[in-house]
């Protein structure tokens, strides 16, 4: 018989049900023992009476400890008066399938216990908090909301090379690999391959996969490997249509995890999750400096100026809540200085936008320059040179016009759970200073 | 007005359209002119008179180069004369919107036409091909089948680290990376870090990422990155339960791409796509050897007793089909010197599987060592020291049964294809010799 789920016990009552899971808490008394076992979906009490009758197993519960896993075959009995639940199941067989050593080196329950970086050099103990349980699920049902509104539009997914052999987009902040007798490097992002995927006549496609960043900083939002949800599109008109893209691929995740764990991020996190409305807010760069000014007295600093900052950030989406009720908006109309030489310009103006959501960057978006001539001037003004060679080539045989984003998976359940820092929201985290577990 | 797909203007019939495409052909006779336009879901025919009404659009045409994109507004008619699908748009208004300045340096249109270094040079325009464009978005199909199962089964989509801190399970085959001021290495699967979810208590993982092999070999099946669809599931009895599960994931993969695509395959690549039935044939590998003797007097060499290899592979396939009419095949009961020291062992016999289809290997899977001493123990007899002592130490506070696989999708979609080599089926290749474009 296989391992029930321990939150669909309640339809088996009076039956033989087979529970595996760790041992959460042991209370061994003088005529009774308690055993809490956990899942992945709940915890559920094993009750043994110390009456003589059950001798073995008596024994097997007083050497136990806790953490290690159990296989427990036993008929399960409604008891109002157990508090996990209102059942209890009483024995008949335990298993001991692995054994918890040692005194647990972290008290993951309590997660204010340790400091973050012993939380993450035990990040195994760590994930077993209840709330980290529940994290990725989250995280993983977000993506899938996102996917499946992918497939309903007829996205294609692609998998392009992490391993390149040209310094990609800048040059700077990029790792370096020894690739047999030559260098490589890690794509920063899928950036120029999927704009090949659009030379290529791929029309729609999706990639969420690691980007590597050899960024030396160490904020709560940057990580030097992290998941990147990556989106391009082919016969758009402008960039307006890749927001609107955007506004829905977010409304198409945000509604599954809702559907899915609304109430349950509500109980454990305090977080409501809201479900965008269309169209998300607006607005110009200098009009939001304009009422940055008005509002909070912020003004932009002068080496920030034609762009935004984490302090402006954090004060557009307030200002976007006040004004329109929204936890999105859009900033459009950035200072091509600002912004890479691939974004397509009309007078000079990028035609791209960032999207701010509670008060953090989570996307830059653009329509792309997808004309040879222009492409290869816009480089060459960015003193770019032998390193987008080969990606130019990709707009010689013609090129429908295109445009795309990224959304960073770790930013975003950031964002949605309210955690602190990004450390938290990754499987694994990874950083100038850390690069294990 | 947006553009239409190209496989549903049927539907349109006397209506004004848009369409956006790729110049396919030109013909520019004395009274008419014809452009073919194709995007990524089939080819129209724009008819154009030289009757002197519409001469800013003939102009157009006469000036353009075949691969260049183009926007065309007009009324679509039915014509049984037309070879096309039995309609024609008549244009009203034609924009270039991208221009192909030179002559192609690929024949994309006949594979054959080019070795498969100058396709892989100018993949870009080699995607072009129909048979590449189809295959895209078929194996985007198959892994979009098999991730609705896991959805419904519960699993959680995980994504752990490429860079990692030490050399991972074996040392060799790795690239090293440089990290700041020390060495990272980039991850050869996410083997160690889907059993550390195990350890966490996540249960049922998936991963679909890239994975890196320095192996300096060049076969019709290897690369340096490759992408890896990855499964680990606790609270396993055996490993037929995980043979269990595979057979469940590929039948729901396979059978999401006969539906959306079998006969498109079928005409285009002439193969069958089945579905297979449960279960697949099993065989232990020494029953194996002496099958391969008595029909077709293979022996397997010296080297390779205890395991497979590429020959064993073919033959296998056509035993089970010739056996069982089946197109896969599990063999179990591997020598432990072949097999990996994560492998629980059962009398010595690793308790896993390679699974066979269409003659090549397609995954390794087993149940998995979670026990810690035990786990210890086979890590030294394999010589591994400081390496796996990160990975270790997950097993040291409980972690529960659990057993997984891997498949590798690019070699999933060139024995489902039935292509030649991998090559064809990555979106970009890299092997020792390729790291561009």
């Amino acid at each position: 018989m296989k391992k029930m789920k321990f939150n669909e016990l309640k339809n088996h009552y009076n039956e033989e049900v087979v529970l595996e899971g760790f041992v959460d808490k042991i209370r061994d008394l003088q005529y009774v023992q308690f055993v809490i076992l956990r899942d992945r979906y709940g915890k559920v009490q094993v009750t043994l009476e110390k009456d003589g009758s059950m001798e073995e197993l008596n024994k097997i519960v007083s050497s136990l400890t806790i953490e290690s896993t159990v296989k427990v075959t036993g008929k399960l009995l409604e008891n109002e008066k157990v508090k996990m639940g209102g059942m209890e199941v009483i024995p008949t067989q335990i298993e001991v399938t692995s054994e918890s050593y040692h005194e647990l080196p972290l008290n993951y329950k309590d997660m204010n216990s340790s400091g973050i970086d012993t939380r993450m050099d035990l990040r195994f103990l760590d994930l077993r908090n209840e709330k980290n349980q529940l994290m990725f699920q989250i995280q993983s049902t977000l993506q899938q909301g996102m996917r499946e509104w992918l497939y309903e539009q007829d996205f294609t997914e692609i998998h392009t090379p992490k391993l390149i052999g040209a310094a990609s987009e800048s040059g700077s902040d990029v790792f370096e690999v020894q690739y047999f007798d030559t260098t490589a490097y890690l794509a920063q992002s899928p950036q120029f391959y999927k704009q090949m995927a659009m030379s290529s006549g791929f029309e729609k496609v999706f990639e969420v996969a690691p980007c590597f960043r050899a960024e030396n900083s160490n904020t709560n939002r940057h990580a030097t490997e992290f998941t990147s949800f990556d989106i391009e599109c082919s016969y758009i008109d402008s960039f307006l249509d890749v927001m609107d893209l955007e506004e829905d691929l977010l409304i198409a995740g945000l509604s599954k995890v809702k559907e899915k764990w609304g109430d349950k991020i509500q109980e454990v996190f305090g977080k409501e999750v809201v479900v965008p409305t269309k169209p998300f807010p607006r607005i110009k760069l200098q009009d939001l400096y304009q009422e940055l000014k008005n509002r909070y007295h912020y003004e932009i600093p002068t080496e920030d100026v034609g762009d935004m900052n984490a302090e402006a950030e954090k004060l557009t989406s307030r200002y976007a809540m006040e004004e329109y009720g929204h936890e999105f908006i859009f900033v459009t109309d950035f200072s091509a200085k600002k912004r890479a030489f691939y974004h397509m310009r009309k007078e000079g103006i990028p035609q791209g936008y960032d999207l701010i959501w509670r008060g953090c960057e989570i996307t830059t978006g653009a329509q792309r320059e997808h004309r040879y001539d222009v492409l290869v001037e816009q480089a060459k003004e960015k003193g770019l040179g032998k390193d987008v060679e080969f990606y130019l080539e990709f707009f010689r045989y013609g090129c429908p016009p295109h445009g795309g984003f990224a959304l960073g998976v770790d930013r975003l359940t950031m964002l949605l759970l309210g955690t602190a820092t990004i450390k938290e929201t990754m499987f694994l985290f990874r950083g100038p200073n850390r690069i294990t577990p």
